[in-house]
């Protein structure tokens, strides 16, 4: 039965096995293509397109509350097949098994305020806006609404998009990373299972042509995108030459400012998660620390090499992993490339993973081990473009002015965060920084799922962030209703006699 | 085994059996007391507060969306225990079942606006105060809250409390009606196992003795009490001279009024289970109805007649009864003598359910059958108080304004409605009565959670209604916080430079 | 003084007579040029955006409410020099004075809801999002913002946009319409004298030079555009394609819906006033009227006859005009064609104002008298294009569902209203038609200042509306701070000693 | 013309010079009577209720913008009477002419809060809060609402209660402290001047007959009083008793506490202020200052004795003073007496100020020079009650834990600060301390306009603070509509034809 290791899409409540090319599915752990994913074609993409608009008409007239319910039984599903899910990303991902259960908590998390609909799509009610006339604005759906997600959270973005967008009364088409397709349908199958009609969430798996079909389809009202930032760029002129609203989240180079009152074994401590974790294939993961003084990067370069040599690399189901595979073959050169290139351009490699050596039976899997830099400097290439992989710099500063210039000065603004523990150092970093999302000894400071995700500078493009309340008023369009009611002689008794002259 | 159908308290997260007299609990629908329930003295509802007390630091602490998920699970556990639910609310009140069912969701409602707690305890942020001065709101809790409940609603009424109290943070001690305590009982023993820690919710049987205790112990910080009025005038004037905060909620006389211009069928077919649903014994029923000139009012009785032909009372146990007895015999009673004095007081007994005759081994029940009184007027006593049972009373007026003016004058503001078509009855109406809780063509108005409920004049003792966005406000207190972090030379790197000059 | 008649730019707190072509001003009553105004070269326009970028660090830095007292003093100018702007928008835009008093009267209301900016730009806060973890959200400004406007309303339009986007802590650069400059500029100095630095507003005027440089400015962050909606897809286009936020507000064609049981003579009054006010040159004018049944329509047609000869047509500044001239011979020239066509394609011109005759003296103005057609259909090019002029259709339909289905068929879906009594007919249309902005019994529905302007479909290109709450998002830019204070002993007096220890 | 030195009421437009008894006004300064008030009797508040009562239906039906608007040109009005307000301040209360502005400036920021009535007022609208069913909430007035107001900010308190609930639609009587009631009743005729109609505002001066009067008039709905906390006790309970809502703002005894890493010289520069500006007679004045640790005490107390040294007492009106006198002769020597407690009580006196010779001609005045205690504890009497003098008590403790310690035991919780430049410190003590306002380096965090101001524990009474949005939700009464338009074959066509079958 070969069809059972192909991947599909779901429209309209059904699994379709049909319906385009198909391309081969990895395990970075083993390299081996144990599964092959369908990339739909445009007349696929179009049929997950009608269905969403089918299901609309009765999906817009649900009760906020009802809608919210579904999303609370979800939860409740989510946390029952964790495991399963779990497996799933760290197969197609690389990830290890505990970042993939961080993942789809995160993810769980924006369910829950999807789940809160009622409060989050209450409108403005004025009385006497002018006299005896009152308004108000409702916030409704805007109808078909497409996301389009990267393979690096393939449990949680889309997490971060449809549940809102549905709570809101929206219909949905969701086009996953083709790479790590297999949890995110399986996340929309118990959307199902939890009470969402047909046609209310559909899946579509492909590349560049869904991507096209849905950015150029009428009926597609709204655009939400995460991925790198020249796709960002494209995603979002091409969505807005269309009219429709986009938002399309970009690349990134966060940078963590450590000062030298900070607690430096906590920051090293704190540090070795961002840097690492998921292989540093996150958004907003930081690639970059800038140490303020010698004598705080002296302090930060020991204890990261320390903490770094008592790392393990190995598949991301074996619960010894601190870190697993890259997520293919070709992003594991790329990132070794930026190795080299950094070594090259002159930055000290204080700790070179390459020469790491995967587990027995796991020789193919696509494996760097942990990367530190000193002396990294804005003019390098590591310093500049955003790697995506295992690999950290160390750039040192004078001051927390010269090191915030720095940052300024980058064209990326997605995440940052500071080490100090004084208020007047985080309060300036934290008022004046050119960065959506900021963090005072947090060193990932991602939004919870009741704040909004968004970075600034080319890190997004469009007026409002993912999730959160800019979600809900990014998956509404509002409608503003101005009422009077003229007098007809309804209070006074003796005019209100139509009974009689019925 | 005598204990079994001895019903006690919860302190601390462990039943107590002991600690007060006893009271017999009767089911109304056979007459007979099947249970007795502990009423608690002193000592035992100073160690539900103490308990309560001791588990407040830890529970403040527990971040809002911990104490949220607590919410979402017991939602799950009542969906799944709702039967049990619905048939101890049966056996003590004597409602039909499926108005047990209604009132059980109701109280679910409430649990899950309490899991919104992330969103609804956002405090308002401010930066630049002043120059470089931030502010902030933080909705702190109280500490201990008590609640203190009527029987009508077993389930509903303490949902509308202990859910949102605690998820702001605080801990609880409940004092449900002796009458029915069994259902409430065993919700908050679910809480206990959808995760909630120990003296978080407490619940003690009891009467006056314990509401006192609540009133007068300084660890208390807040009342929550819904009842008659003049109870709710005491708990109000004791609980504020003791310096609390007490939102007390009492009696109603709500009036509904029928306009020409209405659908008379579906007016008689909304204001039935006004009515007479669950016996009249609902704060938000309709007991008056005031019909806009005789032609309305000739109609809108026979069509009542007609309906009222057609209800079957007997057990709630029963699917086919429409309505169960009354809660008490001394009750019952009560509501007889009302009917007589309608009669003596000169209003025309057009439906007279006096007398009723249970089914067969049901004959001590507190059966009444649905009355109907036509021209009751102002002066009467059964136009003036709240009879709390199934007496439906029609007045004849002669314009809107005339209508209206009845309502204002009467002491109770709780609920009120009208049946219209037409846009500028519906706006000079809501506009101008003087009631907190107004329908459109809804005979019972009853807010939805994520709104609030609460009646104007002597329907409400306090600032704040019950639950929704006031109940957020009640069961929070406002720490307003403003921040300056002078300049000590941080942003320049010279100055900054303490580790070495410190 | 030739001097004098030349209308220059406003850059850093100067009036600059220089830096660009010139071009002819005409007031549309008499034909004549009387002035003429500088159309800023590239050159000219970075001046402005480089006065506006300096000024903004400052400007960020002042308190919100410092910044919004500048709106109040601002009010309180424009009240005192009412007169002597309106003049100058009927001088140059030709309506009646106490048209552009209404008018100006909207922009200051525009004024106001700034000066609320303390409130407005409150972020959320929420304590503990994890353990001993804070998170908030700062509103913060983006930087320089333009606005480009048109010549309707040249003094309210510009007031939508920039005293918001500066009460947010932005600086600015607008571009009025080149036809109608001299009250925006106006209004622009007094607010200097309210208190605004030199550099925080600065006026261009110019053409698409003008537009250019302003979409192509890397450093323009944001750019609001009203005007047609070709031009409004290009902005959006173009300014999205640089990465910018935007928001282009485009043409309308709005329905006014009479139903059968609406009070015909008040419906025809306020229509009179919604068609032909301001020579119908407004984006939220009704130049269709679809009349529910037959009766309905000949009731209209009648009333509308009755009214129309009433009117007198003439120059904006005598004040027994109703109605004044057209803006140019060109769009004059281009109504009267549309009136023509009209004709042509069979629709019945029950008034034809193609034969007024303007007062002596004013021979030469751009005169149109008020023009009525029955029976106009769907396919016709009056039906279908925005004439924006003083031209009422009147479609004649058979039910409601079938006026409805026409509004939602048309490109666009800015306003629409109902006359009515009944609330069911207001509900359905309200919640169903597909138009942004909905009167019931309220012909021109623009939302007060404290709620948003915005239409659907091809009225508006962006994800905010104008003003009101979504101006506020649209002119702010949300910072995510995430905060944790990690424990090194402070609560314990003991280890707390640093000053002597360090 | 002894007329022009009685100070009247004000009442339904008109000022009123009879009415009760009269007493002596005093300047503080001198010590001499130049004036005398009249005291109202019961007949005269009655009066003002009635003038209230009648002016509240217009007023509530005046659109929120409107009403707005009078808050506006009040705002521009005392802008423009700074001066003569601020000497009547310093005539009856004595303190410097700066203090006077300080304090006018703060009313009038309650002022400009008011003026953003159209914003705060909006309620909350919900669609399909089931099938077809919308709800919304209004938030209504009240009616006649009482405001009692003490002698220490004659111009601040009362802006802080009228403008708001006026702003909200209620109308008000307004009750000032009979020692300085003359700014209080300026401010109230420049209101009329600004527009407010005659009866919406009413001023009475009074004593404890007009305070029992309002207490007890059942047209009274609701009392903010500011007081000593013995009578906001009395007030709370006595109003609650008779069902109105009340909000009691009673006494202080705030601390401020010292970390050993604060600036010092900036920290003594800032008590200084705080504790004897305005003769220490403010709620929010710091009498107590804990210094952690023996240094940081020296340190201060040192500082301290400089800058007192520095300071001159002298009549307000004298631009040279930096301190006036206190209020009363009676006052004064109760303030003497606490110091001559405090030297018997065994806490040091480190600076004297009872020897203080007032200046030539200023012999009468009710000086007091500026005291300093070290070593005060908390048993002692001076520790423990409210002083409202120029008396400053420096208390030393080992850790912040232990100067939290005292703050949580104290009766009074209304505001607080810490001096630091330490995260962890400012996080742990504004979130654990159990007061109402807390500053971090902010020496009186008196919350700004648009915030709400309350203290907790025995300082407030009430669930809902002064000004802000607690001050809105206070001066208002909720009122949640549910509405529902049954159908009846609107929207189809051939159902619709009632015009004909009418």
């Amino acid at each position: 039965m070969p069809n059972q290791n192909i991947i599909g899409h779901l429209i309209n409540g059904q699994n379709v096995r049909e319906g385009g090319r198909t391309q081969d599915v990895f395990n970075p752990a083993t390299g081996k293509a144990e599964k092959s994913v369908l990339l739909a074609d445009q007349h696929t993409v179009e049929a997950a397109i009608a269905s969403a608009q089918a299901a609309f008409p009765a999906w817009r007239n649900t009760p906020p509350l009802k809608r919210a319910r579904v999303m609370s039984n979800l939860k409740h599903l989510l946390e029952k097949h964790a495991d399963a899910i779990c497996q799933l990303i760290t197969a197609e991902h690389g990830k290890v098994l505990s970042d993939a259960m961080g993942e789809l908590q995160r993810g769980i998390e924006n369910i829950e305020y999807a789940s809160y609909a009622p409060e989050l799509l209450k409108g403005e009610h004025t009385k006497n806006a002018g006299p005896s006339i009152d308004s108000w604005s409702e916030m409704q759906p805007l109808g078909v609404v497409a996301g389009i997600t990267p393979f690096n959270f393939p449990a949680m973005v889309p997490l971060w998009m449809w549940p809102l967008a549905i709570a809101c009364g929206n219909t949905f088409v969701l086009k996953p990373s083709e790479r790590a397709p297999s949890s995110t349908l399986l996340i929309a199958q118990l959307a199902l299972e939890a009470g969402l009609p047909p046609g209310v969430l559909n899946v579509v798996n492909g590349d560049k042509v869904a991507v096209d079909t849905l950015l150029n389809d009428k009926r597609v009202q709204a655009v939400s995108f995460v991925g790198s930032t020249p796709v960002a760029e494209y995603i979002y002129a091409t969505g807005s030459a269309q009219g429709k609203r986009v938002q399309a989240l970009g690349g990134a180079k966060n940078h963590a400012i450590v000062m030298p009152d900070a607690d430096i074994p906590q920051a090293v401590s704190a540090l070795m998660g961002a840097a690492y974790g998921s292989c540093g294939e996150r958004c907003m993961a930081i690639p970059l620390l800038v140490a303020v003084g010698d004598t705080t990067a002296d302090a930060l370069i020991e204890g990261l090499k320390t903490e770094i040599a008592k790392m393990r690399v190995g598949p991301g189901t074996d619960s010894l992993s601190d870190m697993g595979p890259l997520v293919t073959r070709q992003h594991c050169d790329k990132v070794r490339g930026y190795v080299e290139q950094g070594v090259a351009e002159g930055a000290r490699l204080v700790v070179d993973g390459r020469s790491i050596v995967p587990p027995s039976g796991y020789e193919d899997g696509y494996y760097l081990g942990p990367c530190l830099f000193d002396h990294v400097k804005p003019g390098m290439r590591i310093y500049q473009e955003e790697i995506f992989g295992p690999v950290l710099g160390v750039v040192r500063v004078e001051s927390l002015q010269e090191a915030m210039d720095l940052i300024d000065a980058h064209e990326f603004g997605n995440g940052t965060c500071i080490f100090t523990r004084d208020g007047e150092a985080a309060r300036y970093f934290t008022d004046s920084i050119q960065v959506g999302m900021v963090g005072v000894n947090v060193p990932l400071p991602v939004p919870v799922a009741y704040h909004s995700f968004g970075g600034w500078k080319r890190s997004l493009f469009g007026d409002l962030g993912a999730y959160g309340p800019d979600g809900v008023r990014f998956y509404t369009r509002r409608k503003t209703i101005t009422q009077r009611w003229p007098s007809a002689g309804v209070r006074e008794g003796a005019v209100f006699s139509f009974p009689s002259s019925r």
